[in-house]
Formats: structure tokens, sequence, C-alpha cells
């Protein structure tokens, strides 16, 4: 798999050629030989394929396009729900109403997400993760019917690649990799790590159409600014609030 | 890779063979292709290989043994710090202070963690997750001198096995899989699902061994109890807080 990941390309066009039921039933089924807490498998996913739910989840994820394209769109959510209803089946009290507990049933939900990710790709398919799944949770959390003490935490499109896109560029590993204790970032270390990424052609295109001096504006002043983040955090505690999580 | 994870058990005993260093640095390089926000990276990595380090460390994984038994610890952690200080260095001010960013930095680093743990398992290595990394986590700060918008969110220790474990049940895919909207658990669902699990010698022997009479007993009264869940949950949001990321 390493190979393949050297060269792996998230992938936002598909072929209208489906995916099939068995093939995507054998990903989903062995994606569940992830780590999990206590072997709890604190996660559920919910598979959209029909056209009609695709376009209610379409303006969840702000109309990207892939909702509609690929032929199947996973929800992967965060799910203390389906423990706590066998907990009160079998005469014991749950309590998994806290954020402790989402905090764990996320991480199960996003290790089992990745593992998805590198299978598809090895069986050949493509997927893209949209990281919109945590701006509108209460969208998603009504079309599809969550109950409480369900979040939906990401999201999959998934499909057979109808392009090749450039690979994209990565920091370099002494960037994010610390020996034994953490070591702060000097100017210089943020000039030697992020000069090549600026540099590339693309970014300074990036840069230039958005009318900005640097690129690391495009990030704090466009894509994800200081305004947008602070109301996501709002409606993210509120949803988390209301699907039980902050009792 | 997917007969490979139809046979994976977590690995909890090393044998005393080193882990190499370039062997683990291909591995934490290839890692960083996995899909990321804006291609942000928003995590590190700590590598632990030293003794006393992992003596220090050990309290705060609760003196599982897999701490000083394993060759390498690997502490990944949720990082917004990197990106902001690359804004500031570039004229632009970062928003990252909030709820939101942490849920991004923190997915970043699970599906980071886990196509490290898929790679590792495929060279032969073991690996064991830690999910004792979010339960007392400003230990693991002040140890690793983790600084403000850097907060550890998962532990893997890794080395290679010297045990052969049983594999571990999981629920069947119909279990935790939802097609088009999310089906609630009745009581014959849970019965269905969870009968198998609860039939297994091990966890026969599991609820026994606790003088309880279900296996959701064990875990609801006795490892993740809602006392302990939410004195933890309350840790776990000074640590967030301190941290930075409540502002």
């Amino acid at each position: 798999m390493i190979d393949l990941l050297k060269t792996r390309r998230t992938i936002r066009k598909y072929t209208s050629a489906p995916v099939d039921d068995a093939l995507l039933n054998r990903l989903l089924d062995a994606s569940a030989r992830t780590q999990t807490m206590g072997n709890l498998q604190l996660y559920s996913v919910v598979v959209t394929r029909d056209e009609e739910m695709k376009r209610r989840l379409s303006p969840a994820h702000f109309g990207q396009p892939m909702v509609m394209q690929a032929p199947v769109v996973l929800t992967i959510c965060a799910d203390f729900n389906r423990t706590s209803e066998w907990c009160r089946n079998r005469k014991a009290v749950p309590g998994y109403d806290n954020l402790l507990s989402f905090i764990n049933a996320a991480s199960d939900a996003l290790l089992y997400t990745q593992t998805f990710s590198c299978l598809a790709e090895e069986a050949g398919l493509g997927v893209c993760y949209l990281g919109t799944t945590v701006y509108q949770p209460q969208q998603i959390i009504d079309i599809l019917g969550l109950p409480r003490l369900v979040m939906p935490i990401a999201t999959l499109t998934v499909g057979w690649p109808d392009e090749v896109p450039a690979l994209s560029d990565r920091l370099p590993m002494a960037a994010f990799v610390h020996d034994e204790r953490y070591h702060d970032y000097s100017p210089a270390d943020i000039d030697r790590y992020y000069t090549p990424k600026e540099a590339l052609p693309e970014n300074r295109h990036f840069v230039a159409v958005n009318n900005k001096e640097t690129l690391a504006q495009v990030f704090a002043e466009i894509r994800y600014t200081k305004k947008d983040n602070e109301s996501l955090s709002q409606l993210f505690l509120d949803t988390l609030r209301k699907q039980g999580f902050l009792e």
C-alpha cells in the first residue's frame, strides 16, 4: 500500500459507472477490523445512493459537486446510541452523554473512515473527504435522521475516477515530526518548511487570483477565517449539546 | 492490504529488536499523503524512544506496559500552532483558537494516525493504539512540551510483534451500516447484533471474573463508567481551554 499511497490523490470527478454493492460492502465490512475503543465500534455509516437524498445533502456540503456526481456518499458518524441501547437492553446504565465519550466515538469513526479510504483506493476507487461535515451538522442530522448520541463527523464521496489530478505537495517530514520533545518553530523554520510550498506555480496563482500578498493570507482571510471558524464553532457546540453529548 | 487487515490484531508485546530509523521515517513520511484540510497538515508527531521519556509518559497511560516495552512510542497531536506561526510570519492573522479548529486538527491527526497504523502493519510491525491519550492530556503536554494550540489526540506504541493474540470479534456489518437513513435499534436488533459477541467464551469469562450479570454491565459499570467519563470530560475541557482552543 505504501507505493499506492505515494501517488494517491483526492478524486473529485467520477465516471458514470456504478459502485457494485458487493464491492462496497466488502470494503465497509473489512474496514471494521480497525482498532476501536474496548471493541465497541463507536461509529455508524449511512450510505447514500439515492438521487433525492444526495440533492438534500448537497447544501449541507455547500453544494460541492462531488455530492451529486459520486455514485456513493458515505456519512460516517460518531455513535454512542447503539452502545447505549445495548446497555439499556442488558440491565446496565450507560454513561456516554458527555464530551469525552464524543471524542472517543469521533476517534473510532475517523480511524474507520481512513481505513475505508485506504481500502477503497487500493480497489481502484477514488474518494474525496468532505470537511464540510462538521460545518452544518444539524442539516445532516435532520436529513439522515440521526438520533441522540449520533453525530456526523466525516463524509466520503466514492466512485470510479474520471480524472488524474496533479499530485499535491506536502511539508517535509521534519516540519511535523519532533524528536522526544516538541520543538517550536522559529521564523527560520517557517521559511525553510513553507517556502517550497509558497513557490509552487499553483500556489502563486492562488495568491494572485485572490488579490493577496501571501498564501497564508488566502487561508486566514478567505478560506478559513476567524469569523467563520467562530460562528461554526458555536453551531458545532449547539449541535453537540442537542445530540446529548454535553449533559 | 485488505487481506492483511482481515487478520490484523493489536500487538501489545514486542521483541527487543529495535525499529530502524530509516524504516520509521519512511512510514512517517509516506503517511503524510493522507488527505488533510486545505493541505495544511494540522498535526505533529512526537517520537519517543528515550527510556527516561517513556518512564515519564507511562503514568499518563495508566502504566500500561506497552509504553515501556515498545521501542517506539508516537504521540500524534492536533496542531494549529505551526499553521498559526506560518500566518504570523506571513502578514496574516490566524483565527484558529476555537473548537471547530480543534475538531479540524484532531481529524487530520486521526486520519494520519490510521494511515500510519496500516502502513506499519503492512511492514510487519505491530502497533497498539492507546485511548488513554485523551484521559490525562495535561500530563502529556507537560512531558512533551506541547505549546498552545497543540493537543495530544492519539498514541501508538510500535515494535516488532512478540505475540499472536486471538483475532478479536466484530459486529456484523448490518449493525453499523445504514441504508439512506439511520435505522434506530429495536430490542430485537440489539439481540441479533450483540448475542454472538456475548456468547464468546472470552466474553463470558470476562463477565464471570467481574462478578457481573451481563457484558454491557462490565463496560458501563467497570471499564467506562459515567462517573469516570464525566470527570475526564471536565479534565479534557479544561486542557482544551488551557491549550487555547476555546477562546
